[in-house]
């Protein structure tokens, strides 16, 4: 008999954790990303502001599965879907069959209609995204040190980040530890301490995934980090220059060279795709809504989870794109795989919530576990911990642990690099 | 009095050394760079191999001087040069005015009047040169694997590595290690170990610098890692699929997807611009030709250092483009400015040669060591140590430690990242 054919696309949280957990006889994986390498994206705000080196939160997808022989890696994009005839097209023109599809391509930034703003305000879903913003952020103090016009050199030193979820808390967070901790004796024209960190939310309060008094001591630890918070402000405008921050008739004009998006996520297009092929309803931002074991109501055979799946069985609310979700649903999808060819069945998914956090700066974070609260040093040490226990590969743990531990002793961060296309390198003032 | 203001172009080995030694009172330095960082070009390789980060062989300049305070870094590039008023342009419209002037602005690749060619063959100057690089090696074997023409695979298989001197000889043997040692587990459809790499060096012998004894041990131990070696053999001409060498009368066309130029380098154009503005000479090359104690003839408080400069004065050729000497050029310039401002003499410029190293692979090098000759494990040990000594930052060198003893250990390399623009992710067939 021939083995059962899983084609998993994505090789995030959900995707790889389903092929790592499709071990065992009669079961072949191809496992297809763009990437060449699973990325901790929970890190990637260190990578953008200096304190960890892309390749310590990336991981070669091949190594992973190195010795799993059943999982066959293929660096490539899904350009089409043909459900009836169960393939898969890529773009070099391959097709790929499978009895099974699990698609995990997750998420990408969320403009909300307004595209032209990516290029003034990055979001921070790539590595290659990382470096940009961090580019950007240093770049921002070296054309500072060098701008005469007053003005203008507080433009260069004003940050504004746009979301005030867990995201734009960390990074807002961290360029103010940038400014007041790293650079501040490094430069000698500027006094790298007036720089201004802003943080802009729409809504009434920051964090309001988590409990309220989790988001007010969210805010103080920030007061504390120098960052200044704008609740209930709306961004209408971004451009070169700044951003238009709109709370009730008032508009504000930030006068900022710098700006980061954080402001939300919408669903990787192949959401939209498949459900055109196969009936399948999506959301608002474009996810697909999934049955209570996580495949398509029409296509039992196809699954779809992680960030791209709305999964709407649990709780008032479709489970949050965080990792842990994504990381539970590829090991059911792997269940379920595994108990179907053996024809058994499984029970619906359930999401166990370990609870959530984030990080503020240097011993600052907020974290949720169960009806357990916890702010300030110990929060972070969990955040620490927790982190670090679940970043892929030996290695990356004990060179991160490293870099950490020596960040912390000496407030410096050990991957300042402006790196970028030959005139993005020097500040064009 | 005022301060004697000293102007350095270059934050290289030459210009670092010159400005760290130039410390106590009456002296005070600007330190002028296009990058916000020092790099340690002998480990570039390593980087363009995916056995090391940037940020790990990148340490910010900032950093480095943040404690002597009579040193101002600018990020920026020299856009003209006025001797006659001693002032310097920069690109942003700021002059700087100076006492005496440091040119360290090192050197670029040099494709002989074939500037076509860097597009189909990188070379190795920069860190964007390394990740692009490692971005082209690992994607030729994604690019092999999904690829079903047999030619057209093999085409991706086969590596060019043009120059047989240290850098070529370090390239060739890292990329046949890659392929026998590294990835030769982590694909389901190619061999990796099928890899064919070859080395082209036009004149007689590899590393011509070096003792003929050495040449030949050298090609022995690339030899045994796999690497074809092609001496004698000129390239005329290079594309997207392959090379041309010409031996002699015959032309041997080599298909290959992924060429790296190795092949020789040039002085930074502001040699030339230097040499138009005070009638100094300059060589083939374009390095500028220095007296005795590396000062331009008409123009005493003009320094060149490092491999910008062509000092001819010592031994039978100028002085070779390599760290050793610029360290002691940056540290003679330094020593003679702080002469002059004393009103002492100073002896002219010896260089002390401390012996040449390059490494091979995994315990393979070769050293020379004034009458001492070695090869293999020792010159291996010998070189990882000294450029474990010479490589700024202490953090730098505990990690680069670590990922040197894991790579060895488990074959591997901790940072297989395949990055860069949108469109050059995944293989291209």
């Amino acid at each position: 008999m021939q083995n059962h054919r899983v084609l998993i696309v994505g090789g995030g949280f959900a995707g790889l954790n389903a092929a790592k957990n499709l071990t065992g006889p009669g079961v072949d994986v191809t496992l297809i990303d763009r990437r060449n390498f699973h990325l901790f994206q929970p890190l990637l705000y260190q990578v953008a502001t200096g304190a960890l080196s892309p390749a310590e939160i990336a991981f070669p997808l091949r190594v992973v599965f190195r010795r799993q022989k059943n999982v066959t890696v293929l660096l490539g994009e899904v350009t089409g879907i043909d459900p009836a005839e169960k393939m898969v097209q890529l773009d070099n023109g391959e097709a790929v069959a499978y009895d099974t599809l699990i698609v995990a391509a997750g998420a990408t930034d969320n403009y909300f209609n307004h595209p032209e703003w990516a290029q003034f305000a990055p979001g921070l879903k790539s590595i290659e995204n990382a470096t940009e913003i961090r580019r950007r952020v240093l770049l921002a103090f070296e054309a500072a040190e060098r701008e005469m016009d007053l003005a203008k050199q507080k433009a260069w030193m004003t940050f504004v980040v746009i979301g005030g979820g867990a995201t734009g808390v960390e990074m807002s967070g961290a360029i103010a530890e940038i400014a007041h901790d790293t650079l501040h004796k490094d430069f000698r024209r500027i006094h790298t301490t007036d720089s201004e960190v802003i943080l802009v939310e729409g809504g009434g309060r920051l964090l309001a995934a988590y409990p309220e008094d989790l988001s007010i001591s969210a805010e103080a630890q920030l007061k504390k980090l120098g960052v200044h918070t704008r609740q209930g402000g709306m961004v209408t405008a971004i451009d070169a220059d700044g951003v238009d921050v709109k709370n009730g008739d008032a508009t504000e004009r930030i006068q900022a060279k710098t700006v980061i998006w954080a402001a939300g996520v919408k669903a990787n297009p192949l959401g939209r795709l498949l459900a055109e092929r196969t009936g399948a309803d999506t959301d608002r931002v474009g996810r697909v809504i999934v049955e209570p074991d996580c495949s398509l109501k029409s296509h039992p055979e196809i699954l779809v989870i992680g960030d791209l799946a709305n999964f709407p069985h649990q709780g008032t609310r479709p489970l949050p794109g965080v990792a842990q979700v994504g990381i539970q649903m590829g090991q059911y999808a792997a269940l379920l795989i595994r108990n179907r060819v053996h024809g058994m069945p499984t029970k619906p998914f359930h999401y166990w919530d370990k609870g959530n956090m984030a990080t503020i700066g240097r011993a600052a974070a907020v974290a949720e576990i169960g009806k357990l609260h916890v702010s300030g040093v110990i929060a972070w040490f969990m955040w620490l911990f927790i982190h670090l226990m679940y970043l892929v590969g030996f290695q990356n743990r004990v060179v991160v642990l490293i870099q950490w531990f020596y960040s912390y002793a000496t407030f410096n961060r050990g991957a300042r690099l402006i790196t970028g296309s030959k005139d993005q390198l020097t500040p064009g003032i």
